[in-house]
């Protein structure tokens, strides 16, 4: 196949700025030396900055689900019942994660286009006196909606004694969570999704709380958060890390920091604006309700008679871009797009250009026009 | 840290061929699309021309040990008492393997000097008899010795309705290792070994035989091989892979195809060889006994009165070359160096100067013509 930049729309990998995709082709170095020791502590450093948090970091040569399934089996001996909303693939993933490592999931079913919200979670944590801790996607990668009560959440949780658990795959770096602020305690991201770099690599928070209920853990290898802790005193990680993926997430924190956290999630939540403001005018619907809508992924309904296939089909053949379909239940009835990383009007505007034109090109008269317009005034208001 | 290009003889991560790091820049792509199928088809192709199996192959993102971690998971509720040689660190990682994930490891103890011989697993059998497989360390990374019974064992297991599991991580591609011919049913190896790229895959074989005990396994996630399984038939993996170390294995692959197999292997051995002839003209003492030394990783003893600290120091700060030191127990008593992947005649005559230059540095006289006479010597008389 030939090779060709795409534009890379989808909610994870993204486009990775060049700076961090040649990070990766620094010379190769020992990961039991001081070159990677030196490499790791400012990953470490750096990562905290994102996380917003003075507790411990780790990395693991692993997708997100790996880092999923870290957390949750090394809390599962201590905390074995956890409340977990599922309102969409990544919900069932994680309350199938708890099942099979051992615990018992309590589910809060959520609408799909939806999140969950504190007076749900309340009502069920009165039935369920004996949860030790509630596990949450924060921002829902298959649907495009996000929990907007963490703050609650983590509140109600410190109160409780209950372990805050957090999949921020799909948004750490990308919209608001400070994870100390929030009391979580167990927040896990992936590389490739608003940290703009290569998949392959899981970075996880852990708070002191979480630590305490982390020393029951028995019986896990790999994943072994211990193993982390001890091998990190020294600068290293307990098994072979993936060292040029470690360099470009290096490279990609150091630029998140240059631009500052705040100014990175008002970028983010400008594009998003833009995306929706124009698949308005486009005349389609998004999928998510409007209180719960992603500033990182766009997920929205396919008009009638559009067929899931030929959209993306053609936006990549013949526009070069690059975004996902729907996922279980939902294949075939909506599209995703992520806005995450190093997204900029650029991106946001050729996006909505090739859904136009990809959309003449099936036969649907989409607004072309005023989707561009509306789109481009939220940049021009926000001045990005 | 200033950025410098050293000589990496680890035994793991070695010297990855500047073509192999540059495909790791390759543009971006969907992990779900026609992009990421053919080359995940391709390097499927070409690891089982490397493993020399018609059987499965599939690829995770891991180290080689959570290859290991995989393998031994997916077998162990059908096959829960495995017979396993234990003669240093990753024979020890294994069994410990095999008991955390809940399987009764027998443990045959080997001399760390040497490697397990087909007696000793035909009297070890004769009485478990309810053992369902055998794992091995076809080469053990800690001290320098392969197995030489390799065919035996397969043949013995193959006979008695045992499955084979070999940890090939430090020595696939670089050895020896026909997987169908031996009746290997699975097979681990990693990516930053012989197979000159850079770390974070694990790569697997699995024979049908192995299939029929991994369909009763249950309760896996990340590891879970049913799901690679099932996701390989769409030219997929279950999570998002480390997309650009999947571009480096391609390459890698494609380079090992093209040089040939029994060249690699020739090569490899010529190398070794060198060194081993060198180590004897300094003066210097193998760890491993001469019947079990290792084609892929040298284990030297320290000389008296060497620091192994400064040695290594030294080494790499004054001429770059970057070797490893024991562990565990050997911790300060041996030195190793790997000839692995991309290894010929330069990298090993540098390394035996700078071995020279270093140890005089350090007040040890070693005889540095006769060494890099010896060395020279082997690489006249194979011509490679």
């Amino acid at each position: 196949m030939e090779e060709s930049r795409q534009l890379i729309m989808l909610p994870g990998p993204t486009n990775v700025p060049p700076k961090v995709m040649r990070a990766m082709i620094k010379p190769m170095i020992n990961h039991r030396g001081p070159e990677f020791r030196e490499l790791y502590e400012g990953i470490l450093g750096n990562a905290k900055y994102v996380f917003q948090t003075k507790g411990d970091v780790v990395v693991l040569t692993s997708s997100g689900t790996g880092g999923v399934e870290c957390a949750v089996t090394n809390v599962i001996q201590g905390a074995r019942k956890i409340i977990v909303p599922v309102g969409g693939i990544f919900g069932q993933r994680l309350r199938e994660t708890i099942a099979v490592m051992g615990g018992e999931p309590i589910e809060i079913p959520v609408d799909w286009k939806r999140a969950v919200t504190m007076d749900m979670i309340e009502n069920v944590i009165k039935k369920e006196k004996d949860a030790k801790a509630v596990a949450v996607i924060y921002n829902e990668t298959s649907t495009g909606s996000t929990i907007k009560c963490m703050r609650e959440i983590g509140e109600f949780c410190n109160e409780h004694d209950l372990l805050f658990i957090v999949d921020a795959i799909s948004i750490l770096g990308g919209d608001s969570l400070p994870v100390d602020d929030w009391h979580v305690d167990i927040c896990i991201a992936g590389s490739q999704k608003c940290l703009m770099s290569p998949p392959g690599l899981a970075i996880l928070s852990i708070s002191d709380k979480a630590w305490s209920t982390i020393e029951k853990a028995e019986n896990i290898f790999y994943f072994n958060l211990k193993s982390y802790r001890k091998y990190k005193e020294e600068g290293q990680t307990p098994f072979t890390p993936a060292i040029p993926l470690y360099y470009a997430l290096d490279e990609a924190l150091k630029m998140i920091r240059e631009e500052g956290l705040e100014n990175v999630f008002f970028r983010h939540k400008v594009c998003a604006k833009a995306f929706y403001r124009a698949v308005e005018e486009m005349e389609l619907v998004p999928f998510t309700e409007e209180e719960f809508r992603s500033n990182t992924v766009i997920a929205i309904n396919n008009p009638p008679k559009v067929s899931d296939v030929s959209l993306r089909e053609i936006l990549r053949r013949k526009y070069k871009v690059v975004i996902a379909g729907g996922q279980g239940k939902l294949k075939g009835s909506i599209f995703r797009i992520g806005t995450m990383g190093k997204i900029s009007r650029a991106e946001v505007m050729q996006t909505i250009g090739a859904l136009n034109m990809t959309f003449r090109d099936l036969g649907y008269e989409s607004k072309f026009d005023g989707s561009i317009s509306a789109a481009k005034e939220v940049f021009e208001k926000e001045t990005i």
